[in-house]
């Protein structure tokens, strides 16, 4: 039921991600100390909280929630996080890194292997199901609008959406195309198509592989 | 140097824009009672304001400095608009006004009269050109993540774009699309893009008018 993470990130492409040394340190300060028996039950309680999440809603994670669903003691929650709101960054820092993992080192078409178009055309879908799971979540962690495209977990993934356009099409310019990618992906957008406007999340994803297919030219477009 | 705004919007496009109305109401709850030269009165002291926006950023807009610049006493600025709260929220609704007549009504390739490709990519050119100058003034009135896409102001600008997609891409799924190019042209982002990464409005007025072509698949593409 719980995995412990995988390795992350793999020497490799971390070198196309100048900025993953230095999330991977602000969000786990600790971590590197953690034994493995501590850091497997704390990928437990994170995995129930995220259980709770998907399942009810972030209003359900509670610390008692998430300690009966995890079947361990109040006070080993307690201990573990400080509070619910301590709770609530683990677990979006957690999910953060399983996401991480999954683009930089996990299997292709999402991680390395596949063309950059079709990996582009998954990291969109990927992503779109994981909000899905977690826009509550998402929405409440988001960040005031100076500092919404500053902060360190959507800097890594704007990089590595810059990191595939420029394999896709070298002559465009990247990293302002990038910044559109990453809109289609926000999260305020997302709740509002969903929640707001009752669009599926199926059309979603399809509008998002029809603009990965415009902007690098892979479909016949207009 | 100060005019009064053409009239808006016409009535055969408020037929592709069926939040106008309902938007001008909002905007203007006492105007149409206002005589000529109140109205006129009211114009040259919101031009006096976006003069100081422009030129010394939105923090030097205070009662004193708008009614030093159109030469009037300060207790004209503060019948008209209350406070200051209540100037910038008029700066604001009127910039908008001479935009959306801009759009709507003006020239070409801006207003009716140029193809749809042609008036999006002048579309955005305006946009960023607008938030250029305003920059500051938008970000303070920026609604929060639930309201951002709500608001009526940007909802009008986004139906003009969809708009003019579906008579360009008609075969696109052009609600979705045009979410993707008003993300490029959000605030935030702007201020993200030219005040923290230094990237020049020059070179944001280039992406626009790349995507907006690859969008439409007017170019050459990847």
């Amino acid at each position: 039921m719980s995995t412990v993470p995988p390795p992350f990130p793999t020497p490799q492409e971390s070198v196309g991600h100048p900025e993953l040394l230095q999330l991977g340190t602000a969000l786990e300060p600790d971590e590197p100390c953690l034994r493995a028996d501590a850091a497997r039950n704390r990928a437990r309680l994170l995995e129930a909280a995220a259980r709770l999440v998907a399942e009810r809603g972030a209003d359900a994670v509670t610390m008692e929630a998430v300690a009966a669903e995890a079947c361990v003691g109040k006070g080993t929650v307690f201990r573990r996080f400080g509070d619910r709101t301590g709770l609530l960054t683990a677990l979006l820092d957690h999910s953060e890194k399983k996401f991480q993992a999954a683009f930089l080192a996990g299997p292709p078409p999402l991680g390395p292997g596949a063309p950059p178009v079709e990996r582009l055309r998954a990291f969109g879908r990927a992503m779109l199901r994981r909000s899905a799971d977690e826009l509550e979540l998402q929405l409440a962690a988001e960040p005031g609008a100076s500092r919404r495209f500053t902060a360190p977990p959507r800097r890594v993934l704007r990089h590595h959406v810059a990191m595939l356009l420029r394999q896709a099409v070298p002559e465009a310019d990247c990293e302002l195309l990038s910044h559109t990618l990453m809109g289609q992906l926000d999260p305020a957008l997302i709740h509002h198509l969903t929640r707001q406007c009752g669009i599926p999340m199926a059309r979603l994803e399809d509008a998002w592989v029809d603009l990965v297919d415009r902007v690098t030219g892979t479909a016949t477009g207009g």
